[in-house]
């Protein structure tokens, strides 16, 4: 038998961090209530798990596994990681999907959490998700040294807040409703917050996780940026050219809406010739790490993000 | 000039509190982006600090800072500590007054903040504002021993999330919509985790910065319950004989709506007997802390929270 092509390899790794990351997030989503928490509401968990379970790539817990993994470091801290990225992950395209910001009904290729529930279980789902993800990273369950814990956390809030996720959200609807079309420099801007934000927060969990030093944080750091710009340049193309049924959500609705992206401000080639470079450069970027091979993995994941079809 | 009496020295701290605590969520929702956050786009912290600052009686940091006092503690740690907390009393209120909610228009004497900017913005808002909570507490300003911030951190999400407020507002809306009168029990349930939760770890976190034994935990912990279930009880009753101007919200809707409250199901004048029990053994559990006299603040906390016209 040959040895597995590093293509090969990244597939293997992906699905097992999926699995991991569904079977780690049912039992965090069991019925159950934890120490502390009085009762666990069957109608709300039942959202939560919908919102957050039997679906999507699970990109961002692979990344954190993946980047821990780098230092030697498996098991339960980057696992729980994972899971609490995804809840806000998850989280995010629950409120996203609302009537009063996106509106859609299709996600996953299932409906929307408002769509299977109703609008208030789908706002609460989703702050529950967001708040449960802080209440997985700092528990203790997580890390023996709470040091690692508080510095997950802060860095997770960071990314997903005013200056990071909801803040790229907030300017993603604010360039829709002003009609003016936004610089390339305010597009780059919002990108990396509103998606980039939490990709490269996958790769500082696991630098954080794995007590990289300076250097190997700032390049896994730099790894994450470009990998996040190189993704959502994808997703764009992906909008611009693919069909519905393949997304699992509906294709086209960025033109549609006059939304800020890379495709509708230089077109479809420069838009594949700047999403191919940033690809090198999350590779050049690993290899800064000095890990060697055992980045291939991660370059990998930066090739099949930008080379996705849904 | 006389010495000042217990209700004149709780009045002058929970005023001292409110202040420092409008004072430290001005200068933590600042223009300038913290370390790690891309930008803090204008709109969403305009909306932030709409719904945060200026308004309320601060109960529940004047809590987090009375109960650290005990142990000899003030500074960042507790004040810190009060305005995430806050900050997720704050979010919890937009959340709530959506229109897919409690649709609501008024709040404390001023629009909603839906009402105010518009619906996307007040979710981004709240999400933005519960994310911001568990910044906060996880930054080092906090406190120099992050098992002190990662306690609070997850002390903080499970009062918060799914098996807390979060929960019992899904409990408030199915109750609602189920139509039935909820039991005894099931309201009792339902208002310790919707608002008791948050009151409940004001002074937790008071224990948990102060470093208390397991014996004043547990009473800090007691009297904290008993002020939360003393307080929605007090806050049922105001709606039920309250007038709008006063309260600065609509009141009266319980009652509309066919709210599952203790009012409603024993009457106005067994729920002041209650309440009433309430303070008692608020006080009670109080004394156990061992604190003597410096906890009697704290007794006064529970009578006003229980005598409070608004």
């Amino acid at each position: 038998m040959n040895a597995p092509t590093i293509a090969e390899d990244f597939r293997r790794r992906l699905n097992a961090a999926a699995q991991a990351t569904e079977a780690a997030l049912d039992a965090l989503l069991a019925t159950a209530p934890l120490p502390g928490e009085i009762a666990r509401p069957a109608r709300l968990l039942e959202a939560m798990r919908y919102a957050s379970l039997g679906g999507g790539k699970r990109l961002r817990p692979f990344l954190v596994v993946e980047s821990a993994r780098l230092f030697g470091v498996s098991g339960a801290s980057p696992l729980r990681t994972a899971c609490a990225l995804e809840m806000i992950h998850c989280y995010s395209l629950v409120h996203d999907d609302l009537p009063a910001m996106d509106d859609d009904d299709l996600r996953r290729g299932r409906p929307t959490a408002h769509k299977a529930f109703d609008e208030a279980t789908a706002i609460l789902a989703g702050d529950g998700l967001l708040t449960f993800a802080f209440d997985v990273v700092a528990d203790p369950a997580t890390h023996k040294d709470a040091g690692v814990r508080a510095a997950l956390v802060l860095a997770l809030a960071r990314a997903a807040g005013l200056g990071g996720m909801v803040g790229g959200q907030a300017l993603d609807l604010a360039a829709e409703s002003a009609g003016a079309p936004l610089s390339q420099d305010a597009i780059l801007t919002l990108q990396a917050m509103k998606t980039g934000a939490l990709l490269r927060f996958a790769v500082d969990a696991g630098a954080i996780i794995g007590g990289a030093d300076a250097v190997q944080a700032d390049a896994l750091s730099r790894y994450g940026a470009a990998l996040g710009a190189a993704f959502q340049i994808a997703d764009d193309i992906l909008d611009a050219e693919g069909d519905t049924a393949a997304l699992g959500k509906r294709a086209g609705k960025d033109a549609e809406r006059g939304k800020a992206t890379l495709v509708g401000l230089l077109g479809l080639d420069a838009a594949r010739t700047r999403r191919d470079a940033l690809v090198e450069e999350a590779v050049a970027a690993l290899r800064e790490t000095g890990f060697g091979a055992a980045t291939d993995v991660l370059a990998e994941a930066a090739r099949f993000v930008a080379a996705r079809r849904n």
